[in-house]
């Protein structure tokens, strides 16, 4: 048994309510090969192989209708009321479920500005239009985009404690790298330091270990989503980190800031200061917005304009994103009204979510400072998962 | 740059040309969390965030269009005439390079029979809709189904080295297990044995380690996709294994027989060699079968022919399926015509295609017999990858 998988599809039936859905219908084939990404929240990282269907009604029931050879796999999960199997066509079953639910609308995974409650794909949509075909149910499809999201989003017991675990690992391989640093050392090597100890804690990575830890030292390095280069950190450098692991299936994503004094400093040129000052102000701006209720792109509107306001060219990338199985962990995103963005920044803010906070800016001369924290929205405004950085580490 | 995915492009133009196409469009988003299934061939193991547009001609032109901060990447693939980059909105140059190629028909990747290629997911189709709404190109969009097909389906040269490697590697770790094998181990112990080998070996698995290899002992172990058990060998019992492993990306996929003679027997009794020569049979019925033009269901047929005719009860599988970067490769099936298998058992198989052939039935009292052979479609037969299993293993 999975605490997660229980705890996550024990929180369905109220969403659904909520929501005024009477039906969710999780529609897959052949996950091996291309699955539905929020299968790992209600169903485990088991596959499933011929088409199959996952039925969780508003009163509470959740049915799985799985080819024959599946059924001892899904019943040992422990998260369904009944395991109803098939040898050759899903059709007649899965029709008979349907009718005996009469949902008025069924909740299907579908969504353009989503990519986690995207997981139906365009064909087996065309499938299942067509075993729905003279049924009153081929018209009752809508998008359950907002069941995901708030599945998704609302973050369990288990799931903040593994998402807290994530975060305390990548904060002590961030403090045995910082007391590493010295000029002279290249991006490469010193992302190379920090993964050998990832792998010797036996941690998983946040996103592709090609670009985490993300290295930045100094005006020269090019940052976004690229891997560490050969450039050698200079004294004058500011250093850039973006880094998280992945630990029991849940990430962290931090970035952290160190300055390099040139001889003589005793501490950063005023530029430097004004830009992490800058970073720092923009971070608590967007803390003391969020809350829940409030949609994505005032939080983003907050540390947007912090910096702006300040002088600094505005960052091209949202203020923050959710984060939980995932680095990028969809739903609601704290950014601005961009036609990528869709309508995720309209979103609003909700209780459990964990969002990163990381505006950031270019000092010329000098390098990137960005600085990410990782925050849990609770039911009257957040709080920190992190002790933030509010101090530019000087080496 | 990736050998691969170079040989791979190349094949895209002719492949339009048959298929009079003049536009494949591979349109994704944020692969990370959810990637379509042909990106590795066309694209590699790099994730794409940003909307993404990869066109291909039959004129052979290859254009990526995708978020600024992917061109380094995508250029480094080697595999592109032209990246375009964009800031925030892919539509206006999407449109411009769709107005300048004016298209005729646009395969897209979705299907309701091949979940590879069915990469395409519902809301992403909306959003691609939406894109080319008050276009002429909105009327155009139609199914990649056959060009995935093609593509994936017919093995470069190095894809085919890839593939025979794997197998090598699969059959050295059979003909160790054989050798050790002993009445009073049980099935998870020999298949722990067998993971060993290919972990010390580097190597990754063709399909979970759940049940890789699946290996089942006498008349009462669960066969299917089944984990080993701690059902013990006994004498008497036929053992059963299905394994692969996965080399340099491509996949084995083979299943070999062992009997346990009882004290006194120097051969195994008549039922199970019947049973064996009928599934020995039904692998050469359908090896002499396949050819270019021959529908997957012709091959199957002959195969499932001998074995109910044989007297045994039919099989509730495919005969064979394509086998490639994944144990399950898509496309045209060897397979009966039941719902379940949509269009594929009537899809030509094609030279270059590698398929697997793998009949089986239960012997009373004994145990399952299931034999599984590689095989490679040449351009007026096939050839086997690997030395057929014509002789039970007799211990």
């Amino acid at each position: 048994m999975n605490p997660i998988v229980i705890e996550k599809t024990n929180q369905i039936p109220a969403i659904l309510a909520e929501q005024d859905l009477d039906l969710w219908l999780v529609f897959v084939r052949e996950t091996s090969a291309a699955g539905d990404p929020v299968l790992p929240l209600i169903y485990g990282e088991t596959g499933l192989t011929w088409q199959s269907a996952l039925l969780y009604t508003s009163q509470g029931e959740k049915i799985a209708i799985l080819g024959r050879f599946e059924v001892d796999t899904a019943e040992k999960i422990g998260a369904f009321d009944q395991v109803i199997p098939y040898d050759e066509d899903i059709r007649p079953i899965l029709l008979e479920e349907l009718q005996r639910i009469s949902p008025r609308r069924i909740a299907v995974n579908y969504s353009q500005d989503d990519v986690l409650a995207d997981g139906l794909t365009h064909g087996l949509f065309l499938t299942l239009q067509h075993i729905l075909d003279s049924t009153p149910f081929a018209e009752r499809l809508v998008s359950a985009q907002e069941v995901i999201s708030a599945l998704r989003g609302r973050k369990s017991k288990t799931e903040v404690e593994r998402i807290k675990a994530a975060i305390a690992s990548t904060m002590a391989i961030f403090d045995q790298a910082f007391t590493e640093l010295t000029p002279g050392q290249s991006e490469i090597e010193i992302a190379q330091r920090m993964q050998a100890e990832v792998e010797r804690r036996g941690l998983g990575y946040a996103w592709p270990k090609q670009n985490n830890p993300a290295v930045n030292t100094g005006p020269d390095s090019p940052v976004g989503h690229n891997a560490p280069t050969d450039l050698v950190i200079e004294p004058g450098h500011l250093l850039h980190f973006d880094f998280g692991v992945k630990k029991a299936g849940y990430c962290a994503d931090i970035q952290r800031m160190v300055y390099f004094l040139e001889p003589g400093q005793t501490e950063a040129p005023e530029l430097v200061r004004q830009g992490f000052e800058t970073v720092v102000r923009a971070i608590q701006a967007a803390f003391e917005v969020i809350r829940p209720g409030v949609p994505g792109i005032e939080v983003d509107r907050a540390a947007r304009t912090v910096v702006t306001e300040a002088g600094f060219p505005e960052y091209k990338y949202a203020t923050g994103h959710q984060l939980g199985r995932l680095a990028h962990d969809g739903g609601a995103l704290l950014g601005p009204a961009w036609a990528r963005y869709g309508k995720t920044p309209f979103m609003p803010v909700e209780a459990g979510q964990v969002y990163t906070l990381e505006p950031g800016l270019m000092v010329p001369g000098f390098g990137y400072i960005g600085i990410e924290e990782d925050i849990l929205v609770t039911y009257d405004g957040s709080q920190y998962l992190v002790p933030p950085q509010t101090e530019l580490i000087l080496k």
